[in-house]
């Protein structure tokens, strides 16, 4: 298939060449000047570096969207052009992590332009996306979900139908994120429990990766929850943002989410503490600010 | 070595019967009148049944108190007689799951009574009780738990040494806890909003299950969550009385947990609802309350 690729970031660059190695022919195009001629050089003869996002989408079947927001998905495809130059009835897939009301606005906009549209994000991060194990939660029509066929098997593990309306992808991945940001702030708050209360962090989260208090993240950030300044996997402000569309959600449905809201507020406070840019198991550090550090034990 | 096994219920009954098979002889003993009698019948030869919390500690090596709360096991040693019966030196073995300063203090009346105290809560369930895999959590002497090893052997697949302080044992139990009652809010919220989102919560369970969002009692409390009345694994109460412990302990450290806060509103929400004996799962219940249920979507 022809596919017009638009975001080469940490997850794209891999995906892209991918898809380039799947057989598919790939128009690369990045925001950030030589991001798509670097791509193209290393990912094969069928891959192209595309001068703007409308001449990535020109002529193709696919236009695959792995930029970060919904805005900027909208930016994109309204205002660079991507709409107005792509083939009548090709498929924009949007895989950025975006509220599912901007999902469905999304659909909507891109229907009135003689597009199709599925709403298809994706989980796994980079090592997935190297790896071509991702995880996508697709919502869209039931043909076009199909047609995507051999672009899926190219970058995923597992594919995931979610439903037929735009959005409903975008659902999935947040109530993913939810549990995301809800079990790293649990993880903190349990670390930092074990502080005060002069228990080692190292024999605990033993411990807890072979107990029924155990999760993905507990495995994943917890050790770097014990470095002082671990390297930045992903950062506190991102889930700053994918909390503050979980919440969004929750407002727009009229339904309260106490423990996601507890969990936003603690990585609000590390952000504001200046550790926005830091690994998300930096968040410790919003307890720390909050209740002291250290071994603290009354009787 | 001649053990004194006090509580004979879910947990006990399997545990004491594999110490025998492990060749010690256990003197069993129940508050439920024939219970330690058909214990004994069951367990093996060296298996006897006490006719009293003090016949059973009388000539034991150690006394294992395989009781609900720290209250209990205060009640048994002090007012039952089992501390003036026991042996002077022998180890008395708290597996029960309490506050860590009731285990400090427990510890102290245990030694001035002339016998030895090892803080020793367990995690595993029945399951992990019948195979002999549960974890323990010892804290105490390195001499009494030295010597505690060929009993430990008989009940554990894994025991964690956690320090020498009576009291950090609990700890240690009570961090797992703290994890289990905010993950299985955290997964009832992220339950709900996908029914008020319209989404399946059975797509949803399998695309957690193999997602970063994942956690133990996901999996295991995600499919219960999903059935009206299912089986009581583990009662609502229990994590009412487990996350109260946290909150407890926390105030006595001077500190704000607010994920476990939160936590704890929820499962006392679905105790003041009426569901504090079904499982814990049906937490969810109170965010049905809360919100109301079924698909809401607001565009």
């Amino acid at each position: 298939m022809n596919i017009g690729f638009i975001g080469l970031g940490a997850m794209g660059v891999p995906m892209a060449a991918r898809l380039v190695q799947a057989g598919h022919r790939v128009q690369g195009y990045d925001i950030r000047p030589g991001a798509a001629q670097a791509w193209a050089r290393d990912a094969g003869a069928q891959a192209v570096a595309a001068a703007s996002p409308a001449d990535a989408a020109r002529g193709a079947d696919v236009v695959w969207l792995m930029v970060v927001t919904g805005e900027q998905a909208a930016q994109v495809l309204f205002e660079s052009g991507v709409a107005a130059a792509a083939t009548p009835g090709a498929i924009v897939v949007a895989a950025c992590t975006q509220a599912p009301r901007m999902a469905a606005q999304l659909a909507e906009r891109v229907r009135a332009a003689g597009l199709r549209f599925v709403d298809a994000p994706v989980s796994g991060g980079v090592v997935g996306a190297k790896a071509g194990t991702l995880t996508v939660m697709a919502a869209g029509a039931t043909a076009d979900l199909d047609a995507l066929g051999p672009v899926f098997d190219a970058v995923a593990g597992r594919v995931f139908r979610v439903g037929d309306e735009a959005g409903q992808g975008s659902t999935a991945k947040m109530i993913n994120q939810l549990l995301c940001g809800v079990h790293i702030a649990a993880a903190a708050e349990a670390m930092h429990l074990a502080e005060r209360s002069g228990v080692s962090t190292k024999t605990m989260h033993e411990i807890i990766g072979v107990s029924a208090g155990n999760s993905w993240m507990w495995g994943d950030r917890g050790p770097r929850m014990m470095q002082d300044d671990p390297k930045v996997t992903s950062a506190d402000d991102i889930f700053v943002k994918d909390l503050g569309i979980v919440l969004d959600q929750g407002k727009a449905l009229g339904a309260g989410l106490p423990l996601s809201s507890a969990a936003m507020q603690m990585f609000l406070a590390a952000s504001g503490l200046g550790h926005g840019a830091a690994d998300d198991s930096q968040v410790i550090r919003a307890y720390r600010a909050l209740n002291g550090s250290g071994k603290k034990i009354k009787k």
